[in-house]
């Protein structure tokens, strides 16, 4: 998603080229490119499918067959992570604990699901901004007392630098979440301002915010991760340039800032 | 500040009208007017000044005259209460626990310097989207953890609806924070999404969103809590109205949906 304006095998030739040894790919791309056309060429590029993103939106969800869906294609792309974004509140709710209560039903509904095709579902809190509108899950404590609920090779977590580096609670859930084994993706995007309209497309190049993102890539290492460590920034600037370049410039910044 | 189009005579005249018994004033328009003035109009419309806002930005500040000013005009508006917005990061800092540090030590020199004058210190913990650059204390417990260094006759929290609707540990903080005597000043705002650009000027008209006001009213009022509430909406629609047509409105809503 950082570089949506590339297609998919102009992205992963530049990830070849530029020793990225893995993709995050989101629904909407891949079913456009077609699940198992997309799942080749990142095979045959030498790739792997680090995660697909999203399922979720289990609040306002009338039944799970999209997400039923979304579990197929990522066992078909071959990754092992399904990244949940879980939903707001229903149209007039104003009830986030049953929300809660929702999503961790939902999940209990697929996680066998995803666990017979070898997908594991992380839940992702998302920054308390989207509480309303995209995710009742706000804190990293929030999404392991989800996870509680299931085994750790079928529910976890994903820690995402620009949701949680406000909580001063977050650490000490990174490395819980490293001991039950819960750390199912990590992701990060650095914390700019000031906000876009609509909060969703000002997400900062690494490096051009106020996360110590290598602070949190040495927390989440302590914790026992060895995992794969994605780049994901929706941001309206990176995606009016070119891609390649883009992905260019992130590499670079991810090592600068985070490795 | 919810109608900020009306002048001081004109929002005092209106409060009495509508039986509204106190006013929370910010300081630029105090100082516009005058502080000695303003308090005179608010006395004598018998009216209180419930709190002055703000002090605060400890962070960037490099010395705490301008704090200091801002507890002279609460003595002299004859309020009792001046609320702190801690102030975020500083100018390329990443490091939160230190922001929060400095903090601390600025509400240590100013807190006996307010009480002598009969002015209480109120912490106000902002949303999480504001921690980078207006507020570093992000939760109802950081603050009160904050205020826990000082006596409660001193230093207190502001319980904002909008700040922390959606913190699942802010009930219990609430409960604590009464039995401590810290709650200090509670505002109500409601959560409107999109959010607008800059995120500062979108505050929900009661009952216009997410949060369950009255619940966090008979939350407060379980807490022990006896002062006034106010309500705080920087909403730019609201601003381009009548001022006596909103205030209005606002004292409806919230008989409708705090009372």
């Amino acid at each position: 998603m950082t570089v949506k304006q590339l297609t998919l095998p102009e992205l992963t030739e530049a990830c070849v080229r530029l020793g990225i040894p893995g993709v995050g790919l989101w629904r909407d791309p891949v079913r456009s490119y077609g699940v198992e056309a997309a799942a080749k060429v990142v095979r045959d590029a030498g790739l792997t499918v680090t995660t697909l993103c999203r399922g979720g939106f289990f609040t306002t969800a009338t039944d799970l067959d999209d997400n039923r869906a979304a579990i197929d294609e990522a066992a078909t792309l071959g990754t092992d992570t399904l990244v949940l974004v879980s939903g707001g509140l229903p149209p007039g709710g104003k009830d986030l604990p049953a929300a809660r209560a929702r999503i961790t039903g939902a999940i209990a509904e697929l996680a066998p699901y995803a666990a017979e095709r070898g997908v594991r579902l992380a839940i992702e809190p998302l920054h308390p901004m989207y509480a309303a509108d995209r995710c009742a899950v706000s804190t990293l404590d929030q999404a392991l007392a989800i996870a509680a609920h299931f085994p750790a090779s079928q529910v976890g977590v994903v820690v995402d630098t620009y949701h949680i580096w406000w909580d001063d609670r977050a650490p000490a859930a990174v490395a819980r979440a490293g001991e039950q084994g819960r750390i199912h993706s990590f992701q990060l995007a650095d914390w700019t301002t000031p906000l876009p309209a609509g909060v969703l497309n000002g997400r900062g190049q690494l490096g051009d915010g106020t996360i110590d993102l290598r602070a949190w890539r040495e927390r989440v290492d302590a914790a026992g991760y060895t995992g794969p460590i994605e780049v994901e920034l929706f941001n309206d600037d990176l995606w009016a340039r070119d891609g390649v370049q883009v992905l260019e410039e992130t590499a670079h910044r991810y090592i600068r800032h985070a490795l």
